[in-house]
């Protein structure tokens, strides 16, 4: 029996069109999965390809060349621990072990440690794109085990999307779970972009009296600018969907939003290196509220608030515009700001050039954007944040009034822009030398002998006042 | 040897005040600490009262009257797990132990079920009010094992607080880590007061010129009024503290937030049963903005930003407190908008009016507002959020116009009002039967085939639409 390249657990959706991929870029496949069924109808539907199916776990280690190459997508938490457990008795020392599902990136991290001591080399792999990524390129975040890189990397590069450029999108991210970190802060910017997209929708509809149609022509044109992206590009496209009654379909949807769990693992991590990503927070919490649409339905009844007045619509367009790029802007800022922190803490060493470089393509938040953060990083690959690189902060100063206005008429006209004004405090409080905690410490001080610095003194040395005498 | 009533472990601060609290009250108490000098500097201060320090845990546990009780005030984390497995095994089944440290409450939770296998009942107690609420009265939040709390209500009612109705500030919370869970949402609300707090200060002498002087008066204006409350008095005191040389002190204290890890803990909290604590969480990453003084102060030489154009000083004040009232609504609707998901998630079963009573003396969040709280949660104990109980709405909506004028005052003008603004997009949004979530949902269903529901159809029917054909 010809030995195949690589193996592929989990044939649902994802793992089937990873595997349809690879055997399309000439590698040849094994395939399992624990559902026998799900083996039948992937070999009934594409078993003419150069696919190997098993019917059991050992068939399928057996099946492959050495150094075995295993991917698994499958659902993230426990089933990769108990698949693990399964498969590696079956493997040899070099053999590599690739997981390509949503895990969170402490259990990457542990696994990593775990399969090192018996011999095998784990990678834990963002994989960003969706259905169709997976299938025609996605965009790859490979972390882990660097000597396992360049048996991978041929076929990564192989079935990953490609950047404007040509380049593949893929790169190593670094150790550990580095890979799934960056993965989940996409997502998190994803939430992020989503919920700003979604505000501008909302302000230009409720105070600029926007149709749908209106819509699919402002977001079309926006695509053709600065805003460029693919968000921008699927939100146009979605404005013009009709039903069969030529209603549009965006309005017959509920507004309740689901959310998985990246979004949220996100705001914890940052919370853990004490990183301040409030809009993707926002973002998250946006969801929430959405979501409980039976209380809010029972409010509307009764809390007041203002009816918003008439923009004038072109003015109003050209303001969320500006408020949409230096937002987003802040959303990329907060993301690489936390991979910035993370990358410290933990050791990893990450290239945030790279890393925008191969968002650029494959994946849900690729945009005209990430040009302009790869070339900031390559230039200061120690940057701060990205509002400090001086192309992006002349961009950001260029777009502050269309910002503000759009945040004073939302404020005004009662519409929520949680999104938009966290954004604008959080730039506000960047830029700002004289914050007022000062008196923040002044009460913890007070009440818990806290302590403080001082403005006459170095800092680092702590002093405190016996405030009741 | 004269037995003890009840033992203290953990003589710092806060446990050497419980302890002379206990000791004032009628009650004979042994004391230990694991460092000698501890209780040596513990015995020479207070050994004349009716104390009995052991030089072993052995002695300690010894000296203690049946059921023995325990107190424990020891640093949260590992250190109480490592005194339990010293303790455990000197105590006998019935004995009771109580945690009144700043303990996760997954901890308190798993130490009630290690407990109960031992024989041994366990009581995680929130303990709020510094040291002086330790030493005269602190408010209490004790919850775990119920059946041993017969035995602890005399000696816990005794060295509580008072409520302004003269009741202690003591009332059984419920099962497992409850009473740490509210300790740590009292904490979060305390960190969005105070963050309300700092805007309301940084608007005022930013947009009104405000000086401390003037400050110190019209906050202790504000404190005789609707925003009446602890946190509110100390802001009014600090404007008045003086150096030796006339300036106030807090001029002189660097706008560099510390913070414990409550607050941050009550944000992960609300993450995991799905609560949007987002008033919170902008408090949380606010302090870590300010933290980050380095780069506010570099990154204030680049961006750009307006200068804030005066108010009419008198004005500004009026919109300010509607601002602060209104805000400080939010802030304790999302607290026990999480109390209540929490209590569902985990089957606690938390009386929120109760809760509400006991928090309106002792500890620091104690105020006017916590009393009106109570009053709408005994109405309506299943009121789904306190923004629907028609005296907090009316409330809210009074400030309403103030409240507006006072983020676009800070908005126009580039003052970071996180809190401020956060709790208006709360707001809206909770009050919002139409959010833009409908083309959140379209961009899900389009990218990843999530499917959503429709406005035509039941709630939990679920649709897709194939976008791109």
């Amino acid at each position: 029996m010809e030995k195949s390249d690589i193996g592929m657990i989990g044939l649902a959706v994802m793992g089937a069109n990873l595997a349809r991929n690879m055997e399309r870029n000439g590698y040849r496949v094994a395939v399992w999965d624990h559902d026998p069924q799900a083996v039948e109808r992937f070999t009934s539907e594409w078993g003419g390809g150069n696919f190997a199916p098993s019917c059991s776990l050992e068939e399928f280690a057996g099946s492959l060349s050495r150094p075995r190459k295993v991917m698994m997508m499958i659902r993230a938490g426990s089933p990769v621990d108990e698949v693990l457990s399964r498969l590696v008795p079956l493997l040899e020392p070099g053999d590599i072990v690739i997981d390509g599902g949503n895990s969170q990136f402490e259990d990457t991290t542990r696994r990593c440690d775990e399969l090192r001591a018996a011999g095998i080399l784990f990678i834990g792999s963002g994989v960003s794109g969706g259905e169709a990524g997976a299938l025609y390129g996605p965009s790859l975040m490979p972390g882990g085990e660097e000597s396992a890189w360049s048996e991978v990397r041929p076929l990564f590069e192989a079935i990953a999307a490609r950047d404007p450029d040509g380049a593949p999108c893929c790169r190593w991210i670094g150790p550990g779970g580095s890979g799934h970190f960056v993965k989940m802060v996409h997502n998190g910017i994803e939430y992020g972009d989503m919920q700003l997209i979604c505000e501008a929708y909302d302000l230009l509809r409720k105070a600029g009296g926007y149709s749908n149609d209106r819509l699919h022509e402002l977001f079309t044109k926006w695509n053709r600018g600065d805003l460029a992206g693919y968000l921008m590009e699927i939100t146009a496209a979605i404005f013009a969907v009709k039903e069969e009654d030529g209603t549009a379909v965006v309005d017959r949807i509920l507004d309740k939003a689901g959310q998985k769990n990246t979004g949220m693992w996100a705001v914890r991590a940052a919370l853990d290196v004490g990183n301040p990503l409030s809009l993707i927070g926002e973002s998250v919490f946006a969801r929430m509220i959405s979501a409980r649409r039976g209380e809010r339905v029972a409010a509307a009844a009764l809390l007041s608030g203002p009816v918003p007045s008439a923009v004038d619509n072109d003015r109003l367009a050209d303001y969320v515009h500006d408020a949409l790029l230096a937002a987003r802007v802040v959303s990329y800022a907060q993301g690489f700001s936390l991979i910035a922190d993370a990358s410290r803490a933990y050791g990893w060493d990450i290239d945030k050039a790279g890393l925008a470089l191969i968002w650029r393509g494959g994946c849900i938040i690729r945009s005209e954007l990430l040009g302009g953060i790869a070339r900031a990083y390559r230039e200061d690959s120690r940057l701060p944040n990205l509002l400090m690189d001086p192309r992006f902060a002349a961009r950001v100063g260029s777009a502050l009034v269309g910002w503000r206005r759009t945040v004073t008429v939302a404020v005004a006209g009662g519409i929520p822009v949680p999104a938009f004004s966290s954004a604008l405090a959080y730039y506000d409080s960047y830029r700002c030398d004289r914050l007022p905690a000062n008196l923040l410490q002044a009460q913890r001080d007070y009440f818990g002998a806290h302590t403080y610095e001082r403005t006459d003194r170095p800092e680092g040395e702590f002093f405190h006042t016996r405030w009741k005498e």
